[in-house]
């Protein structure tokens, strides 16, 4: 089996010293050997700790897709458009095997690449988009492959997790631990994609699809990120049981299909909120086999080369899957429900002065939208400056509680907008 | 794809509903459709709550492998021996691809049936056979196949996690939540093939297999069961921030193999400690991906049949691999290593009578052994009666801590057998 690598950075040079050091394990598995024949990455030069001697080197990734000694090509370069959907594009035109590790190219384009390849009747595969090291995809797609799937969620931005680890551990604010994170490697020097909940959404767009054979269908996922998750909410989510994690959550109900991303309270005895630091861990559930839990590393060179090879090696053995498990045209459009409709309990926290009468007015609001209150906490006394009023609420529509919300927002007594989390309910 | 299905209990019977309810599921993602046309069972005219209309029935199920209209053998009737075996036998001799469910008879014959898988180019599979639902043998023969497995460990046995957790929630006995779980269904009456560990250790035989390529030895694992844990056990667990698991581990080091089923202390902020109740789970660990964790239910009809059927779509889709993720001849056989030569931390618990140097004869012990202790606890004061005392050792090989243990029983100050539980370094 010969190989190109569009790409050198951490995941591509990841592949290369596993083929490197593993050839006797990928050979006595597969009955093949493989050998890496062409590469193509942003320096010819640079010292990468691994050696590329006897590789054509190619300026233009693309190119390698026409390479006749090229058997299969990984598209290791990332983005959704330019260089790595050419390549992707040309490869599978070419009648070649592509593997993957790019979430945002599946997320925009998935379908139609999903298409191309059983035109050309070759392999797509991508298990490293997702989830890192994780074996998800094929769990999803082959390991429940029997199971109406109901709902998959998880924690699948590790940058987020662990700011938000870090945070409930030092009690330290958003910006701080950020900062910090930018200097230890875990966060990127533009942290958007990640905090703002991008490149979860990108993931789960993919997970819907391979759980609700479904277009991949990135448009319609709601995405709130992390940046407003204050030290406070995190410390009344312990008081009250919870711990705050960015979840992705995709689930079917008879009306049709929710894909939220958001920061979500989740009770401190479920698997998922004693997930720590920059792991990931998703739950699929399905009807026959109950809740699954998988846990892993969600990102690196190690975890994210292992993935690319366990695609590498089924291909080379010859198990091939549908690129999200079942055929294009056997896919069910089903409808998106906008995260308005959602029902949940919520979390809020209001700002207010405290004036005689708030709290009445506050509650009055609530009565006139019909959100029941479970429990309701005031913290601090303080006739001139801001305190927190904190509400855990009774399951309710999501547009309901924005009305509340903006009435409230409205009030002379509102020092600052109020903050709403959602509850998980796992 | 024309099934033939052996043994209706519980599993068979979760099969025939899977493929009566999602046919078109099934048929979207292989593009066959499976119907099952024959079965075996005990009884002929038992109320199972599904039909058997159109099925042949077989009163023997080894008739199933030479029935020409069946394409697929499954075997769900259980045993290491007996019909189960003859039925995979023949079946695999007229080439016809096996799933089966059945953990003894793969840890007991597992290589010698590979083996014959392999001679006749058929598929033998048994996703089923470890941790029910959780697509466990998927992920390590193909999920993390670009791996070099340092350890795989994990709660294979949902019965003894069951009974572990009711104790620890409850204060309650061993024998008294036995009856409990026996009550509920979730022990059967003759409790022992879970309760003594030889369920848990015949997946953890096929587990080390799956992970270092070795053959199947099920007869050098370790076993003890979870019969001697006691109240007091858990309790002092509890309070050295440990909880007590069933756990099978396996680990290869530079000697060879350790394969062991026993109670284990396990820290409270551990993946593996937060799994309650019937659920099992399974940690992999690889020198690219890191640890990888797997949880859901180990048993039941729907979990089960659920991994069965996983397997049915992978054949049906031409996806198979070798039985124990490489083929027999090139297997490597590994020295196994035994549990006197096993290193770790051990908790002890003493039963001594209160008398002035008890302490000091102990601690002669030990030093003489050269075993160090981190922590000892007296607890309680009573000259004439037994008090615990309870230690935590440093690393020390598990001989000399018998050794010591020997010693201490000859005491004549001892009022009961030591009683010693391994720390589990996760």
């Amino acid at each position: 089996m010969r190989i190109g690598v569009a790409g050198l950075g951490t995941v591509g040079v990841g592949v290369l010293k596993i083929i490197e050091q593993h050839g006797k394990l990928l050979s006595d598995r597969t009955g093949r050997n493989f050998e890496v024949v062409a590469v193509s990455g942003r320096s010819r030069t640079k010292d990468r700790g691994v050696s590329l001697d006897g590789m054509t080197w190619y300026d233009n990734a693309v190119d390698l897709a026409s390479d006749p000694n090229v058997d299969m090509v990984l598209e290791l370069i990332g983005g959704s458009e330019g260089v790595a959907r050419d390549l992707c594009v040309a490869a599978l035109e070419a009648g070649k095997p592509v593997v993957t590790a790019n979430k945002a190219l599946l997320a925009v384009h998935g379908t139609e690449l999903a298409r191309l390849a059983e035109k050309n009747n070759v392999p797509l595969a991508y298990e490293a988009a997702v989830a890192g090291g994780i074996p998800i995809v094929k769990a999803m797609r082959e390991g429940l492959a029997a199971n109406a799937i109901s709902r998959v969620y998880g924690i699948l931005n590790g940058t987020c997790n662990y700011i938000l680890t870090e945070m409930e551990e030092t009690g330290g604010d958003f910006a701080a631990i950020l900062k910090d994170a930018q200097d230890l490697g875990y966060a990127e020097a533009d942290p958007s994609f990640d905090v703002d909940g991008v490149d979860a959404a990108h993931k789960l767009a993919i997970l819907t699809s391979l759980a609700f054979g479904t277009p991949v269908d990135f448009d319609s996922v709601y995405i709130e990120g992390i940046r407003e998750v204050s030290a406070q909410d995190i410390a009344f989510a312990q008081e009250f049981g919870y711990r705050i994690r960015l979840l992705g959550v995709a689930r079917r109900t008879e009306q049709g299909i929710e894909q939220r991303v958001h920061p979500c309270m989740v009770r401190k005895d479920t698997a998922i909120a004693n997930v720590s630091g920059v792991f990931n861990a998703v739950v699929a559930e399905g009807d026959f086999v109950d809740s699954t839990v998988y846990e892993g590393r969600g990102a690196g060179e190690g975890p994210t080369a292992s993935a690319v090879m366990a695609d590498v090696v089924d291909i080379a053995a010859g198990r091939v899957s549908p690129t999200f498990g079942i055929p294009v045209d056997k896919m069910t459009d089903i409808p998106k429900i906008p995260v308005e409709e959602h029902v949940g309990c919520y979390y809020v926290r209001l700002s207010v002065f405290d004036r005689p009468g708030v709290i009445a007015d506050i509650s009055a609001v609530f009565r006139d939208e019909e959100i029941s209150i479970e429990s309701l906490l005031q913290r601090g006394r303080s006739p001139e400056e801001a305190v927190s009023v904190v509400l855990i609420t009774h399951e309710v529509k999501e547009a309901a509680l924005s009305r509340a919300l903006e009435k409230i927002e409205a009030f002379d007594h509102s020092a600052a907008r109020p903050r709403m989390i959602r509850i998980a309910k796992l």
